[in-house]
């Protein structure tokens, strides 16, 4: 088959490697019907992440068909039409038994880390990939779901929503600051309404990226690089945003999210963080703020799909490019520079 | 009346000022017959909360009769016993009425702060003192409860129970560790039965004060200078404990609780900081952790008053010296060397 291969930083290819195929009773295998490359990935490519090592196979997004199943899964079947989880929970270790996936203890996850697709094992940029535990990790999809929807509920719709949303506590009438607009900043504005937010305030440097906020639902867009602070605390009675949700990942914008939040409030981050923070505990202290941070669990995963199946959840802007899978070095390039190109999901099809 | 003068850095004077007096309808005098000294005091005196000018009275802490209250004054009267919270809520705000009232908006915590006796305005360590919002700030005292009991309600128990064990979300069956020994650490330590903590590590330098949290309901304690991280990981299957409860309130032993908690559990800051931490949002973005910072509310002290008069709390041991009320220098000097004098908290009684 052939599938995206990494071979260390700043080196990937398209090229032929064995199939994948049914290692565990627990595993199925599925063929790749559409695809698309995370902010992660570009992380990885940047050498980021030292546990992804030469020969592995990227990607954990994606929607197929499933090929094989093993011995021991009994919610899926061959040719069921799947969207894949970016987080691959055994279901029955302590973690996965308190809802928290994420943080799996199973083998596939020697680490203690749910996320191995594409990480840990071969991933959904291919051809074909062996998802470990189908049962927990793979979701049926209505046929009425296009490809370019149900892809989006791999990673970043459950991402904004869980670690933005949910862990930010938003409660009806709350107003939110999302500081990033990159898919999975957009994800979390797009998913606000669903806790009943009143004010959703989008904070970007670029204004294409402000725009599509506002398009999913985005009350107010501000200019990180104009006077942010005074506009929020503006629109504030001064006193601070009740949740500021953080989805770029450097301690800038981490800084700013504990800077807009009100006494009382929650810095929700998101962002994946490659450098310590300087936390203002001499100031924040005193201030009864909460900032938790997080890895998508999908558990919400179900939930977002029937939403998205019944219309009720503004995603088509997502997807702004299209590629064949054979071509998936052309899409790594245009989303390598949305900057010029606008991108913000760039998909791939068999 | 005679009060304790603070004139800046380093000096305090036992000495003459004019009689505490009603000012507002919502005021009551207390004359005071107990009262303590707060770490925070020591900042104070070290010059490190600069909104506390010359000339002002220190103490937040206490309990009195009422002498004098004001016409709007509607749940005391004169020759009330009370005990006077640290936090001066005005009662009818945003922030008291959404349970917050350590961020007050009333005039007397201008700046958003429900702490004001010993810091904004005149405090509890004088012969009288003025109590804002008496309705709310005040809560009169069964005669069953003694003052040494009574004024660990002001502040020390309501802290370590809100900021630390409700903060931290401790549920039954979890292991909490308790950083720092110091009285608001006790006072975690001694609170976290009430949510049913199975396992409580309590971590210090000082073997005195670990002795107390053992007799307070530590289940093991962990000296600070040897290797802490492996005797709680060895206590916990490797995973490090479900709630880390900071209460030093330095770099150090903010980023301990950072490194002894689970994947999803929780930090919960007690501690007063002087300085920004640097947190490792490298490694804790994925962690799926939740850290809380706080002034205490004072919301549990009518909660915790019952379970006090019950006998139910283990209180006896946090005051381990008594002085005569005009004799607050020697407390002070004895309060400030804790280290050698196995200070708790000190009493003054009138």
């Amino acid at each position: 088959m052939k599938a995206l291969v990494f071979h260390g930083p700043g080196q990937i290819a398209w090229e032929e490697v064995p199939d994948a195929h049914l290692v565990e009773p627990t595993d199925a295998v599925v063929r790749m019907e559409a695809t698309t490359i995370c902010g992660t990935d570009l992380h990885i490519l940047k050498g980021d992440v030292p546990a992804v090592t030469d020969g592995r196979v990227l990607g954990h997004e994606g929607v197929g068909t499933i090929v094989a199943v093993g011995g021991g899964v009994q919610r899926h079947a061959v040719g069921d039409r799947v969207v894949v989880s970016c987080i691959s929970g055994c279901g029955v270790c302590t973690s996965c038994r308190s809802q928290n996936p994420s943080h799996c203890l199973a083998p596939e996850g020697a680490s203690g880390i749910g996320w191995v697709l594409g990480h840990l094992v071969d991933g959904t940029q291919a051809e074909l990939v062996r998802v470990p535990f189908a049962d927990t990790s793979l979701h049926a999809l209505p046929a009425s779901v296009p490809d370019e929807l149900a892809v989006l509920l791999s990673d970043i719709l459950p991402t904004g929503f869980e670690i933005g949303v949910q862990y930010g506590h938003v409660r009806p009438g709350d107003t939110v600051a999302v500081v990033g607009a990159g898919p999975v900043g957009l994800a979390a504005v797009a998913t606000c309404a669903l806790h009943g937010a009143a004010q959703v305030v989008a904070v970007d440097r670029d204004r294409h990226r402000l725009d599509v906020a506002k398009e999913l639902g985005a009350t107010l867009s501000v200019d990180a690089r104009a006077d942010w602070k005074a506009e929020i605390m503006g629109v504030t009675d001064g006193a601070g945003v009740d949740v500021a949700i953080e989805c770029v990942g450097v301690p800038e914008t981490f800084t700013m999210c504990t800077e807009l939040v009100r006494p009382g409030g929650h810095v929700a981050n998101v962002g994946v963080h490659g450098r310590p923070v300087e936390l203002a505990l001499q100031d924040l202290w005193i201030r009864n703020i909460t900032i938790t941070t997080g890895l998508v669990n999908t558990t919400t995963l179900p939930m977002l799909l029937r939403l998205v199946a019944a219309g009720k959840l503004p995603v088509e802007a997502f997807v702004t490019h299209r590629f064949a899978l054979s071509d998936v070095l052309s899409a790594y390039r245009t989303f390598g520079s949305a900057a010029d190109t606008h991108a913000l999901k760039v998909l791939m099809t068999a």
